[in-house]
């Protein structure tokens, strides 16, 4: 968050309706939930409330600080599968069996330019940061790293670490394995995560290109959102067993996933003709290095937060410094070129704009800043039985729509 | 090559009519143009021809060793758009304005983990193949690597630089920037390269895993195909400057493409329902790291092998060592098993077969190796024009269906 909370100067968070309209500044990549279906949360309010939850589900304070802070950013970023929609999950995860809260992240192999984490079961947030910090220090020696991690479990949004190394100025790359939900080219059923890769490239001012973007055609997220708003979701997302495709309500077909008769398609689509074997390779050779080579799970075997077993999710972080291929402002100046020139090409008449990588999210963030965060009120009160079950006085106000401060 | 061919036993060459049947251990994944247009020819004698041609072209004899075997082999692996039909237009600009046919290759940094090569306007294949070697170096003592190329021109296939790695055990990457052909989501106009990106992976026994992928929607040597055979374009492929979807007629749309009246589409297609933002920031990324960071061109700005600067092209090549991570045989029993895993999934009852990246390519090259690379009549005599050109007496037989030996 620092990178961005710098070049914020924070707004007035009170009193302000659902707007967004770019021409004064406000825009929000993903349509709130229809108004009345949702409250404004301030980043600090829902961030020191989801550290609070953190800390009594067993986390140190360090590691929740971590944790909350990757889930609040993902919110005002705009990406609300990643966000606190997922703390249930977590705390569910941490008091069951197989998440550990007190993890003894051990440094396995330390040689040169890479580092081989093992993360003793605990969450994915507070070794991913830890790891990035490894290959940032590597890779101001080195010039590049890569740090892998095993015996993980989710880790939030790829692109949070990849900015980890855009805030000490070099190009960071994230990447990870996830719980099986996409189809691999020429066959039917869930075999792949959706394993998403991040890459942050620094700018001379905020905000950075960050790419992040799931390897499949679609991130679940996407369809979790869809079902939410009722929306139908298009033929070409999602494969049933059968082999057919499957549209319309996106409920339904959020339901056929998750019982494993149906997976998500990878990016290209079905077969070969868009590209599915380029969506689907990906996506196996982000496993290949973030699950066979760092001795996490692969494939079928990716475990989910609050399975019977440690999930053993596997990550992989490396940094370029740019410092050891040219001065940083001459890259700057190349890179500030380049979007002038993609910037200035003629728009496809459907399209509402020409964005950059992270673009949008960036965006959505400075809104978000400025006149918080919309939070659906059934995952306000989730949040609010959370704390409750474990004996948090505190709560969020869900009721209204005029955002606590 | 050398990988390959040390696993293969060089089967009779003489009087093998055009088969392609899986079942008898022959297999094509192109169809070669239909019986009566092409020619079978022996990679040896393919390659020897070649060389002789690249070295009347003025290229030094190593240099000339490496643009001949990697021509073929792309033939060999049925990616004959990279092949030998490349060489009118190498030669061209060899004696041209602005191929540089005995560069100077220089160290420009060499730091640690990472390098920077100038290749002096030279082609990219000898210069890829030395930049993967120090890569390959650098990550056997410092367990990653990484490094640049600029200045440099068309390298042909990404993954024959992957494999070099391959061949020493390690994990290969290799991407490049080339000459602008396909949209940037939600614009019209060609700005982008087909900007490939190949990974290499080990295994215990050929075939190795080598994805091997434009990040465009298809590569423009698809399209060419296409034209060849008088087949038709499926609509979402390509995309004219008024933001329509061109469908019909490969050639057409060829034409189209290269008087800059069409654009090819990302990975993901139009917009960014089915990921066009994905594929298209893939690319971006891609030229961010091998053409603004390395020194190269970008975008608009790489040149073409005949244009009338040099072209500027970027690579850039990764390897990682496994090694450094955990025993290689440990690396190869868990690779084995995802493998195994995938092979057993259930098929899409419209798919011939569950594929590896890579595995069509190495079952054609195991087949041309035995049969002959099919090579096109027109093809087969414009390589002797050009031979004719350079005052060369050899020629291929271009006339009849008998492989020359």
């Amino acid at each position: 968050m620092l990178y961005f909370i710098l070049s914020h100067v924070l707004g007035g968070l009170a009193g302000v309706a659902m707007v967004s309209d770019f021409s004064v500044g406000l825009y929000e990549r993903e349509p709130p939930i229809p108004p009345g279906e949702y409250v404004r949360v301030s980043y600090e309010v829902l961030k020191s409330f989801t550290h609070e939850l953190f800390v009594s589900a067993g986390l140190s304070l360090d590691d929740a600080e971590v944790v909350a802070d990757a889930l609040v950013t993902a919110d005002l970023m705009g990406i609300s599968s990643h966000g606190v929609q997922r703390v249930r999950r977590y705390v569910d995860g941490l008091l069951g069996c197989c998440v550990n809260p007190r993890p003894k992240v051990r440094l396995v192999r330390d040689v040169g330019a890479v580092a081989l984490l093992d993360a003793d079961g605990g969450l994915g947030h507070p070794v991913g940061v830890k790891a990035m910090k490894i290959a940032v220090e590597k890779a101001k020696v080195f010039g590049v790293s890569l740090v892998l991690v095993r015996n993980s479990q989710h880790y939030g949004i790829a692109g949070y670490y990849a900015l980890k190394a855009v805030e000490e100025g070099l190009i960071g790359v994230s990447v990870t394995n996830s719980e099986k939900l996409v189809a691999y080219v020429n066959t039917t059923s869930r075999v792949l995560g959706t394993n998403p890769i991040a890459i942050g490239v620094p700018r001379p001012k905020p905000p950075p290109i960050l790419f992040d973007a799931a390897t499949s055609v679609v991130p679940v997220g996407k369809i979790e959102l869809y079902a939410k708003l009722g929306k139908t979701v298009r033929e070409g997302w999602v494969l049933s067993q059968d082999g057919s495709l499957l549209s319309g309500d996106a409920n339904k077909i959020l339901n056929e996933i998750k019982n494993g008769r149906a997976a998500i398609l990878p990016l290209g689509g079905l077969g070969e003709e868009f590209g599915g074997h380029k969506g689907s390779g990906l996506a196996f050779m982000i496993d290949v290095i973030a699950g066979v080579l760092s001795g996490a799970a692969w494939g079928i075997h990716v475990g989910y937060t609050t399975g019977e077993k440690p999930a053993n999710v596997g990550h992989a972080f490396a940094a370029i410094n740019i410092e050891s291929f040219m001065p940083t402002q001459e890259f700057h100046a190349r890179i500030e070129k380049y979007i002038e020139e993609i910037k200035s090409l003629p728009k496809h008449p459907q399209a509402d704009k020409i964005w950059l990588p992270g673009e949008k999210a960036w965006h959505t963030m400075q809104t978000r800043l400025k006149i918080g965060i919309p939070l659906h009120k059934n995952i306000c009160k989730e949040l609010n039985q959370v704390a409750k079950n474990l004996n948090i006085k505190n709560k969020l106000n869900c009721d209204n729509s005029t955002p606590p401060t």
